[in-house]
């Protein structure tokens, strides 16, 4: 077989499958769950041979996958899927490297796995530590995007779990493709290949199965937009972790450096619009409002600003914001803008309006920094700093694999450490309880 | 009005009451929600305060709490419910004395909010911190028991958070009693009346809406039974955090220590068998398993003996253990016996059967004590302790609003810090994100 014969590649790779659509989830569940208890007990270096095989061989495989891919794409075109969707999914050597690159990122990252996170002596002279250990199968629901395949199931190994995943239909041939590399290197390292599971099912009935596997998943994290998360808050009966949407705002507070705030604001809601951690909203305090939106304004031209009526006085072009507008995520190039009367409207306004994700202040008083970061009730405030900075890449978690805008297990960037839980360990000398 | 006069004060307290059945529990949400952005920034001293005249004030009012009590008590002896259930209901001036002492306990802990958990600069200059905040609005279903109407309301307050709590229709004169106690107790501190809030109306139809308040509910605990955490899963769109089943092993290695053994065993199976922690199956390398257990049968004595086939030979008044006795949390003066080859055996049983909640071992042997504290996975894994350790006050968090068998957000023993989430903090000069 030569990498030459993407034919010959594809058609012995999907050999390597070890199951196909009519396996039984449950059944997917059993083994993923087995496969978790081994590598509960990996070592580090164990885990990392596998990350780099799985990067070797997606390189070397990457004809056999992109001709899979080319499958998809093939089928997405015909069925006159939009050019953005069809982007996502195609891949490419170069998005291919990328992955590798990234597993061999994960690789090169501090294992999570036997931190002690404390420890403490009892009178009775128990000694009690809690130690982070993996959480066991993690499951992820994710759209057209192949590369999360590698992505997510690069983590979830990484941190000692197995991975269960449920991608599209519109990406199946090369998930398949993907997956089937990644369980021969897995193998390579003496790890089970059920490390890695695709639900090759890609139903609805089965996604809705898939998320209520109680007895083997230990935590669904699902990549999708609106309607996934709707089916799970429904359907799901695993833990789940929520990557909800971003309604950031920034706040020009009356003692801000105005020439920062038009650099922070410009880069928030502009860098790149279509993300979570952009801005969406900019509010300003009424004392330097005119100042600060007049010279805005050109900073911010290809922006269409909605403001409300005090703002609008300053910004000519700006239509008038609906009541809707505060809570809307644009994901574009738009910008609500408000003038408010003092931070405590400011805040008010983002505790009414928010989604909890990242809200910055611009300002030079400590006093209001300290109100600000205190008053604000969301997965990260930032004081004189860009929204776009929440991220765990930003953060130095290495990578992530989503932002969490729940409150419980992680609340922010999910890192390697989001991926774990923890163990109570307690030694004694013979104690019994009175 | 005077305290020796029960059924002014019970007609005072009802007065007191700012809410009915009729009210919208969306609209006992939104309070819920208004009130917890007020305790988010109360000072550790206003909360204590709250939570010393909250005890105060349950004493003064006991006559009323009893009288309401006894109308609860009086309809459920009428619908003929058992006397076990009629117990946990019961109030006296003893259990009143206790819930006060439990509220003054809780003020007595430190405040978990504001820690700063951990921080670090990035190589931009960003200075990243992550910092301990209340979760906002934490709700509690559960039965018969009225004092957690004040215990959770406690614990719920302590860290920050508004209790919004849903009790049983059984208890609801006591709860709506104890509610209007705390409510007033904790206005005395100047914090808003809606820090607690009882749903009245206990219908199960009032119960499914309540576990889908996700605009209010930042997390839902319940503490009830299988029937409630079925429901739980399958209607609930708040995120919780599950209370389950503990069915928990003590495995006596071949290097044991078998008088300790014994003391531990006894210990865990004996000490309070109706408890989570307490121990359903006994385990014993076949080595020793003759020794041990023809020793152990009179120490334990009162408690029937299912074993296996190996077991039983020394054991004559067991009878043969079924395979659902393995899996089964007997909660009374029944224990499963087996005998195992080996540790690897003894792992497998308990990643078979067990519920992942306390797992003992007893052995002198530094390798056995490893390889069963890394390989067996559970919230709590003991060495040479009973299991009946495994209990926030035994762990040293002074309180427990129950112990988590799920690995999300916490697992095991939850005290206070585990009411509570993180926010990241971000303080920068101006950076942007290129």
């Amino acid at each position: 077989m030569s990498p030459t014969d993407p034919n010959a590649l594809a058609s012995n790779l999907s050999g390597m499958s070890k199951h196909d659509a009519s396996t039984p989830i449950a059944e997917l569940g059993r083994r993923s769950k087995a496969a978790s208890r081994a590598l509960a007990t990996a070592s580090t270096e164990q885990k990392n041979h596998a990350l780099h095989a799985a990067a070797d061989r997606l390189v070397v495989s990457s004809d056999a996958v992109l001709s899979a891919n080319a499958v998809d794409v093939t089928r997405a075109e015909a069925d006159g899927v939009s050019s953005t969707v069809v982007d996502r999914l195609r891949l490419d050597e170069k998005r291919i490297a990328s992955m590798a690159g990234g597993l061999r990122q994960v690789a090169s990252l501090a294992d999570p796995v036997g931190e002690i996170i404390d420890g403490w002596v009892r009178p009775n002279g128990l000694r009690i530590s809690r130690v982070r250990v993996p959480l066991g199968v993690i499951a992820i629901i994710y759209e057209n995007r192949p590369n999360v395949t590698s992505d997510a199931a690069g983590l979830c190994l990484k941190a000692g779990n197995a991975a269960f995943l449920r991608g599209s239909s519109g990406a199946i041939d090369s998930n398949i493709a993907i997956e089937t590399v990644l369980r021969s290197a897995i193998t390579e390292a003496s790890l089970p290949a059920d490390s890695v599971i695709l639900v090759a099912d890609t139903s609805r009935e089965a996604a809705v199965e898939f998320m209520r596997q109680r007895d083997t998943i230990d935590c669904l994290i699902p990549r999708g937009g609106p309607s996934l998360i709707a089916s799970i808050l429904e359907n799901a009966t695993v833990p789940y972790v929520i990557d909800g949407d971003g309604n950031c705002h920034v706040y020009v507070d009356v003692d801000a450096d105005l020439e920062m705030a038009i650099q922070i604001i410009v880069n928030a809601k502009m860098q790149r619009p279509s993300v979570c951690n952009a801005a969406e909203t900019l509010l300003v305090h009424r004392d330097v409002a005119g100042e600060f939106l007049s010279r805005a304004v050109s900073a911010l031209a290809g922006v269409e600003l909605r403001a409300d009526q005090r703002a609008l006085e300053f910004l000519p072009g700006a239509t008038l914001a609906t009541e809707e507008d505060w809570s809307t995520e644009f994901l574009d190039l738009t910008l609500a803008v408000g003038i408010v009367d003092d931070l405590d409207a400011a805040v008010e306004h983002i505790a009414r309006n928010g989604s909890g994700h990242s809200e910055a202040i611009v300002t030079r008083s400590l006093e209001a920094a300290d109100r600000f970061t205190h008053e604000v009730d969301a997965a990260a405030v930032l004081v004189n700093a860009s929204t776009r900075f929440v991220d765990g890449e930003e953060f130095g978690f290495g990578a992530e694999i989503g932002i969490s805008t729940q409150k419980l297990h992680a609340r922010g960037p999910m890192g390697l450490r989001e991926l774990t839980t923890a163990k109570f360990i307690v030694r004694g000398q013979g104690q019994t309880r009175g």
